[in-house]
């Protein structure tokens, strides 16, 4: 039963829990290919099949969750609306940083062209809002898709302060809240409130999801710097290369000395080749790591005091062991670190 | 009085009426730039101020015509949204074909780069959806949303298509049903429908649009190799250019001998420069004009076809007369395929 995980469960236990779901999203995501056109749907059913990791429709279900473990086609369908969401903007954001693989195969922008990628990310994308039409008020269709606009946003901030270098630590924070702790917050948001749980839990709900996103995208940053390529599925130091200023490098920049403060921007701003091997040592030499893990630690800390007045809600403790996964994911970081 | 068109009434009568409507709808426009972050607020005036012919928003306020002139919210609302959706998939066409200008202006790809144009395209579909949110019902948004998606899949399937010679006369009108037709239909209808007539009106409404929308893309096609730059905002021959196959070529191939044939198909696939001059001659000697313009006429006649049980409603006539506007731009190019 779902209700009764004791306090020493841990997140694997919660992934057992949400197997069941997991799996009925997953037929859902592939029932969806029946409603394209016949002539675009090897396309939509090359992006579903992006096996991700499930984080958003994790956090539908978790911040849904009810007695008893009954899969709610409500939460379902939510799921498979933001998934959706979800894996159309990452067609996209493909495209924008010229990716050749993602999770170990071409991405759709190398298997169909970018023009066709463009396309085949807006018909995902609609298809996802008309499948949010399916329920009986307008209301999950709204939340989603003024989430999607925040999401574009902040992707739309994001490239065009490419390769600039006056970013602020706040520019930083407001850039991520918009493109990922958006689609974290609405995920929460939407599964606590189509259970039927209080506004007040559903604001607390969302709250969480919010610092989640934050805390995730901080870390997949840092992993960017000191994650295994096998784990991340992708080449270390993108983001420098593609002139990305991200916290791992704001951090570095205000601890370096004048003069290699600006050989750091002139590599950001593509005007130097970038130096991942140096900027790596110098940040274990200046102790960026422990800089960002705080940071991360502190969102993870701020979405677990948010459901602290709820203990007794079922979505609580579940969340909090999420919250705990992450937070284990970025100690895991720390070795790589030290090296 | 809006309903009291002598049958003499011409398209600029037509003009006159729509005349408030149309200047709410821009004011509608205008007012979502609101709801954008702060951040992307110019970039999505920057979309929305190009003024177009706001042939779709015409179809929504024609179809959904009722005695009186006032000016109908949810018909304004409705048209907004389609216009919303029209002019994403507008900045999102012309990243694609690597277009500078459109109606005189830089386009959006041009003046952000291509990657923040995805984003821009994204973000205003994104809000298009949102307001049809604010329909009682998710009914508004279910229909643009389907719709959009049928858009991409016809966008798409040219796209892959793009520099083949094995496509067939159906292929081509299934590609712009999809892409152009549909967008057309849905305006119709939704006019149609929110102002209150019976299904069965609606359905031959619609159906009007949709053969309007062919007739309207074919007259786009023929346009591209007889249109004056000035009055199209284009250059001539961008789609030959470009390897699409559109109904001129399909018309000049099939008249043509082997062996030009093969030159012909040589140049669609990019193989050999375009000659444009030469098609162009080739086109005026076998008469393909005449041809295409007859497969114009045909849609026109289907499109007035279907009002013609429902001679008292007041959106026939004026549909008719918008019917009749096309035609004689059509027969406007006439002189010029003389030539």
């Amino acid at each position: 039963m779902s209700a009764g995980l004791p306090p020493s469960a841990s997140f694997s236990d919660v992934l057992v829990l949400l197997q069941p779901h997991l799996a009925a999203l997953d037929q859902t995501l592939h029932a969806q290919l029946a409603a394209f056109e016949p002539e675009i749907r090897q396309h939509a059913e090359y992006c579903l099949d992006a096996s991700g990791k499930r984080l958003r429709p994790a956090l539908v279900f978790l911040s849904g969750w009810r007695d008893g473990d009954a899969v709610s086609a409500d939460l379902v369908r939510a799921a498979a609306v933001i998934e959706m969401v979800h894996l159309a903007t990452l067609v996209h954001d493909d495209i924008m940083d010229g990716a050749d693989l993602r999770r170990g195969r071409r991405t759709t922008a190398q298997a169909y062209g970018p023009s066709a990628a463009v396309l085949v990310g807006d018909a995902l994308f609609a298809h996802a809002l008309h499948l949010a039409t399916q329920f009986p008020t307008a209301e999950v269709c709204a939340l989603v898709s003024e989430s999607t606009r925040r999401v574009c946003a902040g992707e739309i901030v994001q490239t065009l302060r490419r390769r600039t270098t006056d970013i602020t630590l706040s520019d930083y924070y407001r850039i991520i809240e918009l493109k990922t702790a958006e689609l974290f917050r609405v995920s929460s948001q939407l599964g606590c409130r189509l259970a039927g749980y209080e506004n007040d839990y559903q604001t607390a709900v969302a709250l969480f999801g919010r610092h989640l996103g934050v805390a995730y995208q901080i870390y997949d940053d840092l992993a960017d710097f000191l994650g295994e390529e096998k784990r991340i599925g992708k080449t270390l130091g993108t983001d420098f290369a593609s002139g990305k200023l991200t916290l791992p490098l704001l951090a570095l920049s205000e601890r370096l000395p004048a003069a290699e403060q600006a050989s750091l921007a002139a590599e950001i701003r593509g005007e130097q080749p970038p130096q991942l091997a140096l900027r790596l040592e110098q940040m274990r030499n200046v102790g960026v790591f422990s800089v960002v893990v705080a940071a991360i630690r502190t969102e993870l800390s701020a979405a677990v005091a948010a459901l602290q007045p709820w203990p007794e809600k079922l979505p609580t403790p579940l969340l909090g062991h999420l919250a705990e996964a992450l937070r284990i994911q970025v100690e895991a970081l720390a070795p790589a670190a030290a090296l």
